[in-house]
């Protein structure tokens, strides 16, 4: 059996791959995703992502991040809606920062985040700054989030009747849903799906949260269209680029 | 298709149920198990009950706190072994608090947790603890280690050829063996598992942790006569209890 | 003399009108931005708005928060550069969230935050966040950047011979120079600024930063083509704009 | 006079000896102990540890940290007894933390924790591991609960006729008492012993915690047949393991 | 036998008397105090009136908090003298803070801190304050230092030889020495004393705090004409104070 | 332009001196101060002083830290009044090691502090201090404020007509009117203020906060004789002080 999973593997085998092969952390939450997607629509994504990764460079999948930063109205439709978990900033910082700690005392140098939940990217990067101040000099961390590798020109693929609204607004979307239509299809209720979108986009945060700022389903923009070869298109541009950064930045 | 993952679950699944159903929440570890156990034995036994306790109780599974508390040398092997990832206690505390205080704030009111890392026990009733002196008058929270729920009838059954050491001890030996034969058989390797243990169980304990204090292997206890059956014997014993435990607090 | 300063308020005059004006509170940071800008651009752009805020909604404003998150290289620059003084996300948070609670001890129940510093925002959020959890009823918080409230028909005006690079990279570039021309043109040094901008963004972290991400001279877009016209043009759509949610959301 | 008590040292007494002699911290609680125990009775008891054992080995007593851990229902009566004084887990870590840290500042370079409140155990230990992360390489740190230190032969001894309940819910019963019997007779009311013992262990933990999973008085385990004579077997027994230890360890 | 010592209660003794009487907490600190003092000075003292106005007053005495702030080199001699034991700033609120959380939430209502160490204030205060904003309507914490209560006029009579140099540099000089020399006089070793005082006060302070900035006897001003009366006038004088104090606060 | 403030620099300007120049960074507070004073009055001062040591000593004068420790009643008149922003200690501390370890990360060796807020040094202090214990061996930090600078000579002067109340309450009266009559005088209100003081100086604390502990104006000592001539005297006296102290500490 080929191993890509540290769940899976025992210390010894672990242990004989730790010092030349990337470790890879994926990141996720668990949020509402409309009336058709699973609570745990992230994670999904980053541990696609993560093991598809691990396969190709060798790498060794640690054990997901669950939970995650506090959802916002207008990137995951904030912190209002039932089965949306959200961790304090300062409680995902310290997680993350222990775990990679632990990962470079057991002697890993190559340690790469796979993230796929927006509002999760500033307290990630907070915990690798904090590890990085102090960490041996032959020591790397990465962070790549899927949407940032992904072009213009497979945008236009994607969005080809809806118009693009934008990564944050992506939520429950086009995006997503093919993503989870190409990783676990059994989890998307196409059926549910309706035509609802954020119809005015703030350009301001008021708290307490309005409990009117997004539509009753969650449903931030327009996921019709959604397909998994459309979830295939996006994997295969993201993970080509995931492959080409590991390959720059470890090898 | 009968619900029981949180993670698979739309939020309007969860929004349904979150007031009347408990909610199961499993906490493991990354951590060492020998030679012949995968590293996340811990949060696959602490899945394992979580899953088959949620479809006898119609409870809500949510996805599991994969990382957990320190291994300490003479109930887990201690931080020396590579592929033990430990949390700091207030991360693990702050972790905890607030996945719990979201679920109060979700409404949810009937929480228990399956633990299965033995290090971690200070740490989740201290959690615990906190979030329950500011909570509302209707809410119960309860924590249950399996290891506590088998009768001295059934450690007699399991400890037929080898003697009990004691649960502290029992890491990565017979109990936990049985119980991934189990859970997931696949990922045991009975050819690897050698006949060791710690030979003189510390009184105290010293920092820095000695190097010689644990056998290199990792294993604590003799773990030769583990079976399947053994492990479905704890699962069915710890299971029942879990249930009535269930029953009585939440019903 | 019409007062706007808290800083130069007797106590007895902020008691007079805590209880009904709106209190604006700048939020800005010390940070490079490139060769011709001072390093408290961001402080004085979010002055410049809330003193101008102030005005117009008969508003208090507070003295600035004026150290602020850590700068990102695509968007600030990075923490390689002297003179940029990086807060901890946690010290941002708390010192947020103080002075957040002590208006709300003294009876304040508008208030609006006015950022100019792209990195500052999840932490703010999460201040924010953490006081509304506990805040009277009759609480209400905002928080507005500037570059939100920009239309697309004004990028347009403003870009008219550089190709808008999106926010996150008019850093001491185009806007920020323009709106610095404009608040403070005596600290613009235009005979020091140069054509240069980032070459190739990011589409991923990497720590430790590389020190060649970034041109030397801390500038991320081309600057060249600002004028105060441009900063007015600017200040006007986004005063009026704050105005009107000033106006929406406390009146 | 023979010097054991930091606390009576002047500054010039303890320099002269903290590079070469042990230094020992005894660690106890402000915990409930029944009807006929006083509030102190582990910090007595940690005392009257640390004292002997300074006296044999040369070592210095510091003063007592004297509030500890959370009294935990099934082995200290809990929270809801007043006159138990909970810290929180964070702040013993911190507090201990900060104490070693000075000691090793000062050049102490040996260090012996003495416990006697099981509670206390996982959070001093947490203590130790953050200082140990960082401490010069010839510093050792070592804790030691007297209870780990009794063999088989002593408790049988003890429990001529009581059965041995297990040692966490040996709490203001035989051992406890014998102890306080044996250093602070005084304070023991062997007239208000009543022979309650908690009926039911509990297997699992509940919050909010039951009123009634304890018994009124506060007493686990049956206390009938302590003595000043057990007390000194205790001691006895102990107080050489102890001393072994400390040649061990640190001579 | 007359209780003061909540130490020496049973929970019983404790629980008829918590809601009516004042609880008194004595915090002191580990420090050096010159070439005579013990390194408990200030804990002794702040005990030794304690344990009077307990007498007086029908208070509960608590244990005392033995390890307190970071002596300063004008008010303790600074932390480069071995023996000086300093607790971080946050480490000493949280456990102020819990410490008197659990008395409230116990049912004390009427609570005294008594302090002797001039560092102490600062963090006292703000543990206190922290409390204050949750407490029950009525809860009345207050804080004494003896110095506080002294009035020229004694301070004239304690001064007769040498001049009174201020609160602040009496450390380990006239007032302190005079203090134990009433309360353990087999403590003060009165032939150690020389005549070393601060030569030069200084007007700021310097990090790394300068090795030659206090003696090398760790005296701050002259103790010479120390003596048990004058021991004996001030307790006289700050006894009588802090009763009146607790009356009219409490009563 | 001679260059003082870091505000207004390029970070071209910063980075050349950055190595060789002190950088001063002043510490504020918004805080009650009369009917006749600014509530940003401690700030003013502190700028005041730091913008001319920064002349005289070619330092460079950071931005200000705005916000300061909680008032008190005897040295600020405490939390009750409106107008008074009140940092937590924690939240102080923190703020002040971020910036100070920012400066040290950036190549300044030679930092100073200028407070005018009387409850800030004891958390001013534990910032310093924890910075210190992990710094550069060429790295010195000082702390001033300008009351520890004035002499008894001085003193007498300006408490030509009313008596010298000592530091603490000398607040909002003679001596900081004085002061900003120097350095704002058009912020200064003298036909409002009154001849009213605090009747009796509190000799311990009390929480909940007494509301008639100082008068309803917040004024602690008689302000009448204040004078814009009186303020130069201390300006005078302090700043040549605090120059001596630069070249002394620093050249």
């Amino acid at each position: 059996m080929h191993m890509t999973l540290m769940a899976n593997m025992t210390w010894y085998e672990f242990n004989e791959r730790k010092d030349k092969d990337v470790v890879i952390l994926p990141v996720g939450s668990v949020e509402q995703h409309g009336p058709h997607l699973p609570l745990f629509t992230d994670t999904i994504i980053s541990e696609g992502f993560a093991n598809l990764l691990g396969d190709k460079v060798n790498g060794i999948v640690m054990p997901s991040i669950n939970y995650g930063y506090k959802s916002q109205p207008a990137s995951g439709g904030g912190p209002l809606f039932p089965g949306t978990i959200d961790l304090n900033g300062t409680t995902l910082i310290n997680l993350v920062k222990d775990i990679i700690e632990e990962l470079i005392r057991d002697g890993v140098r190559k340690i790469a985040l796979v993230n796929s939940h927006f509002e999760n990217q500033a307290f990630l990067l907070e915990a690798i700054d904090l590890v990085s101040k102090n960490m041996p000099a032959n020591t790397k961390i990465i962070m790549m989030s899927w949407w940032d590798l992904i072009t213009q020109n497979t945008i236009d693929k994607i969005f080809d009747e809806i118009e693009f609204p934008g990564w944050a607004l992506e939520h429950a979307a086009i995006t997503e849903t093919s993503l989870i239509l190409k990783f676990k299809p059994e989890l998307v209720h196409m059926d549910k799906l309706i035509d609802e979108k954020i119809e005015e986009v703030p350009t301001y945060q008021v708290y307490p949260i309005p409990k009117d700022l997004v539509p009753k389903s969650g449903l931030l923009s327009i996921g019709r269209t959604s397909s998994a070869a459309k979830g295939e298109l996006i994997v295969d541009e993201a993970l080509s680029k995931m492959v080409e950064i590991v390959n720059k930045e470890f090898m």
